[in-house]
């Protein structure tokens, strides 16, 4: 055994348990795999339903409170949320004015979060989804469709959290949503991998002194292995990537910059790399508005960083500055 | 090179560059080593300086804010700052009722703040001392004084800070802080070794499948070498030896039951081992108040975590409570 675990195979309800005990008075548990904030559901808002694999934590089961998800679905380490889990997950979210489930575009998350939501509205329960692809070199953009969200993921889902509270109805969050994805990018490096908690097995190997460009959550292959770099060429390298993406800047804009440590990265790395990456938006004529570094989404303890930059306008902008009170995410 | 890092030599400056550029609304830079909260020195309060070696962060250089210190010394990796440097954050912290110096227990600290502290008294500034020294697996309670500090910090220092917010004058502050030190107790596990980033080396080697208890910050040797344990086994190992230390509890006692992460150990494994560390706490008829869970006090990407109880008393409960703001630590 290489990681402080009990049983295997129970890995994920454990590790909830724990969340739970360890944030009583903010969070309550629904059903095995399914929390939600203490006093959802909220009257007269639309309700938040975020969820996907265990083992990334604090995503997505931190990201449940104040300006933040009203519930959150947490399936097996690495394994999306089953129908049953995601359905529970939308009746404690709902107070009647329907539910908009946010979470990551993978295949398993898409197949069971869609039969749940076929499910709910069947029970007359209006549900939509809004799915997260920040990441940028799984597939180019003309098949944007594809991408794979990552680590815009928590201010997205404050955004979300925040207008929703703030009483924005259903078609116009679902549309602010949608903007807040679509104004974000995402790449990341990855510099050892990480091993699973139930077999002790690693991911993918890496070579000493090597990394690999755009790695995946899961260990999925990345678009580049190459040499390790400096703090400063890394930030320009991940930062090159995202400029030369479709989303377009101009002189002035205001954005997010924001760095995600995968696991084993120390602040320190990340504060050395956020140096650098100031620096460069500041070349480029970009305004940064706000700067968030810390361990958001991780792949246990896969060492590496991303960069995530959200552009905003103001309407993004007005509900990123309200403050949000989750466990996994605090914006005072 | 193993880490994101630019010039090896320049370090601490450069993570000091992107720790004040990250947080620009509410920290400033007073000397190379010294940050401080951006209002300070605050009026009419008793300063609290803080400070230690690099290497750690968030420890000690985060901890700046409402309700923590007014100011931050931060060394070279792994080492103690300069008395210069010092000197410039007592200057930095004091308005004019002086400054209570805390920071962790190690001789290099210890000397160069006292040297600090002589020429400070030389100004006419008032300065005196507490040190943390939660840690007790390297020396028996009958040789307190030399116990290293560790991860009890973070809590101390919230409590000095909210105290000095809430105008405790100087001696009755320091006797508070100093109260805040001897109700804590805190003892880790490690099970892999962290490497130094200026030369990429271990800092010790552990073989596979193996822990160490009592480990340092720095890869000082712990007191056992040991299979690893599962996650309900090493909470019922570190709480043990805590119960068995010097500190008497009664049941119905009020304590903070805290779990830190040394860096690289998944959140997934400290919420396994607080669900354990609650049903233990709870078997021993305490009542648990609070409950932290986080990397507060990391030594480099080490894997491990550790374990502190706080017990409380209703002045210290006071203080606890009371919100803190601080890059580092947040409570809301």
């Amino acid at each position: 055994m290489k990681k402080f675990i009990n049983n295997p195979d129970n890995l994920a309800i454990e590790l909830i348990d724990g969340f739970v005990l360890t944030n009583k008075k903010k969070v309550k548990r629904i059903a095995p795999h399914v929390c939600a904030r203490s006093e959802a559901p909220i009257a007269d808002k639309v309700g938040i339903l975020i969820g996907g694999g265990a083992g990334h934590e604090p995503l997505f089961l931190e990201f449940i409170g104040k300006g933040m998800a009203d519930a959150s679905v947490h399936g097996q380490i690495f394994a999306a949320p089953t129908p049953d889990q995601i359905i529970a997950g939308i009746e404690a979210a709902d107070s009647g004015k329907g539910v908009i489930l946010l979470y990551n575009n993978y295949a398993g998350d898409v197949l069971n979060f869609d039969m749940a939501q076929d499910m709910a509205e069947d029970d007359d329960i209006r549900v939509e989804t809004v799915l997260i692809n920040d990441e940028i070199t799984a597939f180019p953009p003309d098949n944007k469709a594809e991408r794979r969200g990552t680590t815009a993921d928590h201010i997205v889902i404050h955004i979300a959290g925040a207008a929703a509270e703030a009483g924005l109805e259903f078609d116009a969050l679902k549309a602010l949503i949608q903007k807040a994805v679509d104004n974000s990018r995402s790449i990341g490096v990855s510099n050892s991998a990480c091993t699973l908690p139930e077999t002790g097995m690693a991911t993918f190997s890496l070579p000493e002194g090597k990394m690999e460009l755009g790695m995946g959550l899961h260990g999925e292959a990345g678009v580049k292995q190459m040499d390790m770099l400096s703090a400063d060429e890394t930030a320009d390298l991940l930062l090159d990537r995202i400029f030369a993406d479709d989303l377009e800047f101009s002189e002035g804009d205001e954005v997010v910059a924001l760095i995600n440590g995968y696991g084993a990265t120390t602040r320190m790395e990340m504060f050395l790399i956020m140096r650098r990456m100031h620096g460069y938006l500041e070349e480029k004529g970009l305004v940064v508005h706000d700067t968030e570094l810390g361990e958001f989404c991780t792949a246990q303890e896969m060492a590496g960083v991303s960069v995530t930059i959200m552009k905003l306008d103001d309407e993004l902008k007005q509900y990123y500055d309200m403050p949000a009170d989750s466990p996994g995410y605090q914006k005072i």
